[in-house]
């Protein structure tokens, strides 16, 4: 066992605060991570303030995380001291349901989050936003050369969660794409999908954001407060990825879909969709969902971004500004990530 | 042109009763089909009465129409007088469009319908209730030997209806199915997954069917009406064909697929589904709908029952019988589509 420092969360109303944590001794499967960089997902606001359940406090959150292997366990021979890896939203899930067979741990009935977890040992877990983590080997990923670290953290979550669906319903060189919302996610999707070869559209409030959009690989770029875009968008789009957790009038995106086109949604609004039939019928639509996505998928996702030059646009900022940045995402204040240096925690 | 006896409703309200009809005459690209069979269809009654917007009347409908070939325009090579045909809810299209070019001809956004449609000559068509009718020969099917005429005519909207997302969602072998309703749809989509090679449950209100569920080769048949069907098969289907049009609790059903799972509509209820994001997020799953089928996949359709010895279960009647059965229909008290012998029209 031993001790490190983190920030944690000692209710769901207090800010964070610097303390300290214990991590497990390193097991014979397990890696010891030196944190260099943790990002800001939304999610760890939500759970730390207990916006999704009661959670457990005090709680350290961070599931994008990227650092260096310090120790490795006997049994060890994926990673080596000194790898540069990173680690997810998952840190252990049963191993043997079809979930976890087909490599898809994160819909394993079983899986571990890396924070607010069960782990199988009984102890609940504790992310990123800490100088050291000790994860489990099977669930720590290599990350290329070529990817810096600090840009290669939001890939852990925000990254695998648009690869994930846009690789599983054939997002390939001329596929039309719009994607809903321009924010941590969205960004990644944007430039995944571009990578893939997609033509890709940007639907999002207002054309605020509309030169970044572009930037990161866009044809276009609309305003979905404009009634417009939906007529002149109509039938269009083979795939609509759609990462804000606002109430969408649904059936209105539906409706620029193509024929079999697919709108999945990678944000959980709070209320439910409401899906007339005729709109998923008419054009023979899908609506569907994508949680993360799994480890083999991740590493993949990593490699392919290193591959095409891809990583998170960040703001890095040190642990004592972490209140802070938590404020400016709840605002949507933010292009497009913040990464914490774990040099200062 | 030529006048031909069949059945029509003139008003919402009033009883079908017995006319006579223009037909077109036979243009260089059109069949004449002596009709021998008309399935019964809910979607007859649901347009006859105007329920689903107002009808042009004097109305003949009937989309699920066997026959022979009669005669055939100067310039048809796919049909010869005496072949053995069928016509579904389609007699026209663009021809043009990506749908179109795919064998999709369903989506069309221009597509006709065979009864209440505005074909290509700007008239209203009138449907299978009838004796003759006379259609493009693109939108002819052929009803291979071994398939009777009777059973055959309601494979032309149940069969296909219910064929295309099974083979679109990629039932095989081993496949977990399940088919919601055991109606006019539902037992074709028991027959043809079965025949498909997968392990078929019915979901059904009540367990009055049972017997008959067992019989079109489902291997389980559930009450939704007992709570332990949804905890006892929780996670369980790879694909779930909902045939019903009543509004269903859909989370419930969302919840008994497995990861990466689709709940497939076919019937269109009224009121929006209801769905919780996270019911789909959580699994991977999809909710999607389908519309008949397309050309070449109803014809693939009449192929693999005639291969497999599937037909319709069917109760012949008279035309005269005709508003009996409309009224029996809507008390879902038929097993499982009345078809009407066209020589007494």
């Amino acid at each position: 066992m031993r001790i490190v420092k983190a920030w944690a969360a000692t209710s769901a109303t207090e800010s964070l605060s610097a303390t300290t944590i214990e991590r497990r001794d390193v097991g014979e499967n397990d890696v010891l991570i030196e944190i260099a960089y943790a990002g800001v997902c939304h999610s760890d606001i939500h759970t730390a303030r207990s916006e999704w359940g009661q959670a457990p406090y005090p709680l350290v959150v961070g599931h994008e995380i990227a650092g260096t292997v310090a120790e490795v366990g006997s049994a060890v021979t994926t990673h080596t001291v000194g790898d540069r890896v990173g680690v997810g939203c998952m840190v252990n899930s049963c191993r043997e349901c079809d979930a976890c067979k087909a490599g898809k741990e994160q819909y394993c009935t079983k899986q571990v989050g890396t924070y607010a977890g069960t782990d199988r040992d009984g102890s609940i877990t504790q992310g990123g936003y800490s100088t050291h983590v000790v994860v489990d080997a099977d669930f720590v990923l290599q990350i290329p050369q070529g990817l810096d670290l600090d840009v290669a953290a939001p890939l852990l979550c925000a990254g695998v969660t648009t690869w994930s669906p846009l690789r599983r319903f054939g997002v390939e060189k001329g596929s039309k794409v719009a994607v809903i919302g321009l924010g941590g996610l969205g960004h990644m999707g944007v430039q995944i999908a571009v990578a893939l070869g997609a033509e890709v559209t940007v639907l999002s409030q207002s054309l605020k954001k509309q030169e970044d959009g572009l930037a990161f690989g866009a044809v276009d770029y609309r305003a979905t407060s404009d009634d417009t875009t939906f007529t002149d968008l109509r039938g269009k789009f083979d795939l609509i990825l759609n990462t804000v957790s606002a109430n969408l009038p649904i059936h209105k995106y539906l409706s620029l879909l193509a024929v079999e086109g697919t709108l999945v949604n990678v944000g959980a609004p709070v209320e439910p969709f409401t899906v007339p039939a005729f709109s998923l019928i008419g054009g023979g639509k899908s609506l569907a969902g994508s949680l993360i996505g799994g480890i083999p998928e991740t590493q993949e996702m990593l490699d392919f971004c290193a591959e095409k030059g891809i990583g998170a646009q960040i703001e890095v900022i040190p642990a004592e500004k972490v209140n802070e940045a938590w404020d400016r995402v709840v605002a949507s204040d933010v292009r497009y990530r913040f990464v914490i240096d774990a040099a200062t925690i």
